[in-house]
């Protein structure tokens, strides 16, 4: 045996030590940029002290008790969104934001009139059991004495599909829960919230003559939540509306007990013509580097169930915190941060499409977008679709916010209003509070500023300054993502 | 230079490298014991399907609302604390809890009155403005005509020992506010509560004829926060009482704008003698090792401002529910789950005393005591004061808890109740929701049970189920914590 064997042995043993460190090292997602993560973790005294200044003194609260209070009626098109928009516009002006402006956008005017009701008229015995009713967004009236027809219910578009020839001259009542039992109430809305967006067309298509859908909710209560719908092109349009989750279990109890139940439905609501409305825009300029742009956003259009207050009057105050919250800590970001109160997200996503054919010519200049369209709620992290080496800097930003509760950046993306820019590479993010109980209130009459909490509000907004702080004020700007057909390519 | 110093050189490279790696091990958490890692995750199916029965099928909301509709007032040694208690026993016999049964504890009897009321009754210009106002509880009563005299406020106990002289024959105001900066709520309810549990002692001690204390709550709003207070042997007892937050802001400024302003406090509160009453218990009974017992619980007794919906008819619930999805899934917990809902822990903890007392013999076979008593919000995770082994395994549990939001075990103990079993070395947690709302709705009367969130209230439930389910069935029992003298040795 020569000396050598040994070191050699020893060598492979080595090389196996290390190696499996390495190894490890990846699995704990660590990665090679030290020096940024050195820079992203110089921000902590700030983000902290952003934090406590944002619990002690933040105005998020206060912004939307003012909205709330003010413009709560808040529709595409209506008189109530263009006093929106002023009130937004001035808002920014007080808070002394740069380059405080309206950017124009043609948006749909749909009103929900003021008169809805669903009415059981036979058999004799439940007659004249009202359930409570609201027309989904889109939808066109009934005549003025309403539509009387029997009842079919069904749990889903296909079963509809399947049992179409029975929907003639029948109300077709799509009753499909959501699926409480998962964790994710995101998910359960997905899997049950195509009834209602295309529950009409469908019906339409096999000569029902509306439609009643069950409201889309986490809460068995009496009030019912709207929501967009579309039609199809060449199929008749048919009256549509959201019966409460009580109603829609008091219909349906009534279905498997009675024959021949019908109801009478009336609908109020009104198309116009397209109406002249705007984005409403303010920024922080960068000090450095003012033409790389950071957009946060909501939108500052709602259903009118309730007040928007959390769908997405919270989203817009996160927004407009975000920036005041910055420029309160004196903080002076290299790049521009702009907010961006989109209109129009819930009934054609006319704001955001705006903003990216608007500002095409700077998107390779738009480093990120972040929307806020998920409630006030306490934070949980974000979404994003940042490429990896973005997300491995943007997962370090969150760490800074783990106290806070928004540790974690998930995949996904942002929000509607920013997605058109995902086309261009922009990194797209999302903020994430805790879901459980958005959609108890979401497009419902319960959307009301007393159900948004304090703490909870201004906390978001810091942990979304914070994200936006740091991203804006980082030597190395991110890089975009791919473009899609790039990606689509690998 | 020998041919071995190049080895032994590489020996040291190596054992390093290897350090290197067991120490990166150590600090990302992995330990040795892989048997009973490997075992916990094993439960992770069986913990999945209990979440999701629980966000469907859960039973908590339904009770919380029956118990807070039947028996909503529920002070220590009243009629509605009698009635409480047979309430829960019924509800655990309907459940086929096993072995149901009360266990006696006499409690004090304190009732807050109909009548409090604070009036400023000088200057002239803010006569008669009535300011929201309530017991603390344990308070003696004012006479019939109330107290009238003029106001000395302070910000804390030390400033009040300071000036103390000034205090004589004044109504002392403490108007700490909580310190809103910090994330955890808990913690600034900490460092403002002291001014209401010790306030009208020290205030005694300097001659002053009453108290008020500023509402140790995060909302500003009109609704009086009470909570446990008490007196010093040989001090004067002296009437002590809590002010809205707005109300106590407004006393603040009319004190800072004028001079001799008096007010006029009224407590009709009244200490009746001690009573009987009872530790509500039920099991499920161990299938193999019935003698080792795992306690849950909350506490049956509240302030009678709100009707205790989260403080604590959500612990209570959470713990009855806990029993009930094991039960529900058909599982058989190898040890007993023990649900205790214990009496009097707001003003004497003589529920938790008596439970320790009543047990002692069989202390040495408490595995573990869990208590919920900080409100039914979304699941954040748990705290506890678990030696490190034990640590290891219930950071486990918890990681199969990740994605319902409590997937961390902090540090800290239980709660009050279970706290005496500390002496007895049994393990202690705590569940921990999301604190952010706690102390808007805590001891006031906002606690009812419309603040109360089902999917958040069902969540909690089934992580606590999850947790005392896998502890109770794994093959190894976990070992006691060291007894606090050894600990204190150490």
């Amino acid at each position: 045996m020569s000396d050598h064997k040994p070191l050699t042995a020893f060598f492979l043993v080595l090389i196996s030590a290390f190696t499996l460190c390495a190894q490890e090292k990846a699995a704990s997602g660590e990665q090679p940029n030290k020096a940024v993560i050195k820079e992203v973790r110089g921000y902590r005294t700030r983000i902290r002290e952003m934090i406590r200044t944002s619990l002690k003194h933040g105005q998020a609260y206060e912004h939307l008790r003012e909205m709330c209070a003010t413009v709560p009626k808040r529709v595409s098109g209506s008189p109530g969104a263009a006093a929106a928009v002023l009130w937004a516009k001035q808002l920014m002006e007080r808070l002394e934001f740069d380059n405080v402006h309206l950017e124009e956008v043609m948006v749909p005017h749909w009103e929900p009139g003021n008169n809805p009701s669903l009415r059981v008229t036979s058999p004799a015995n439940a007659e004249s059991t009202r359930l409570p009713f609201t027309p989904l967004g889109g939808s066109v009236p009934t005549p003025l004495e309403g539509i009387t027809a029997e009842v079919l219910e069904v749990q889903s578009i296909g079963q509809l599909r399947r049992i179409g020839d029975q929907a003639k001259g029948k109300i077709v009542f799509f009753n499909r829960p959501m699926d409480q039992t998962l964790l994710s109430t995101g998910q359960a809305y997905g899997g049950a919230v195509r009834q209602r967006t295309r529950g009409a067309a469908e019906a339409g298509k096999v000569g029902a003559v509306a439609v009643i859908v069950r409201s889309v909710s986490t809460r068995s209560d009496d009030a019912p939540h709207t929501g967009a719908m579309s039609y199809q092109d060449g199929v008749e349009k048919i009256p549509a509306g959201a019966v409460s989750m009580l109603g829609a279990d008091r219909l349906s109890a009534l279905l498997k007990n009675k024959k021949g139940v019908k109801v009478c439905l009336k609908l109020d609501s009104q198309w116009f013509k397209d109406e002249l409305s705007y984005n409403v825009i303010g920024e922080i300029t960068g000090s450095e580097k003012p033409d790389e742009i950071l957009v946060v956003g909501g939108h500052l259009d709602a259903w009118t169930t309730g007040d928007g207050a959390h769908d997405d009057g919270a989203g817009c105050m996160h927004s407009v915190e975000a920036l005041r919250l910055i420029k309160e800590m004196g903080f002076k970001p290299k790049r521009t941060i702009r907010c961006v109160l989109f209109m129009n997200e819930e009934n054609g996503l006319r704001g955001g499409r705006a903003y990216y054919r608007a500002h095409l010519a700077e998107m390779d200049k738009h480093v990120l977008a972040l929307e806020s369209d998920s409630g006030g709620f306490t934070p949980r992290g974000f979404s994003s679709d940042a490429h990896k080496e973005a997300k491995i800097v943007l997962d370090e930003i969150a760490k800074l916010l783990v106290n806070a509760g928004a540790g974690k950046v998930y995949g996904g993306g942002g929000g509607a209003d920013v997605s058109p820019m995902r086309a261009s590479g922009v990194i797209l993010m999302g903020f994430r509070p805790d879901g459980h109980r958005y959609f108890d209130l979401h497009h419902s009459r319960n959307d009301v500023f007393s159900s948004v909490n304090e703490r909870e509000l201004e906390l978001g907004a810091a942990c979304i300054a914070s994200m936006l702080y740091v991203v804006a004020d980082l030597k190395d700007t991110l890089k975009h993502n791919p473009a899609p057909k790039q990606r689509a390519r690998r």
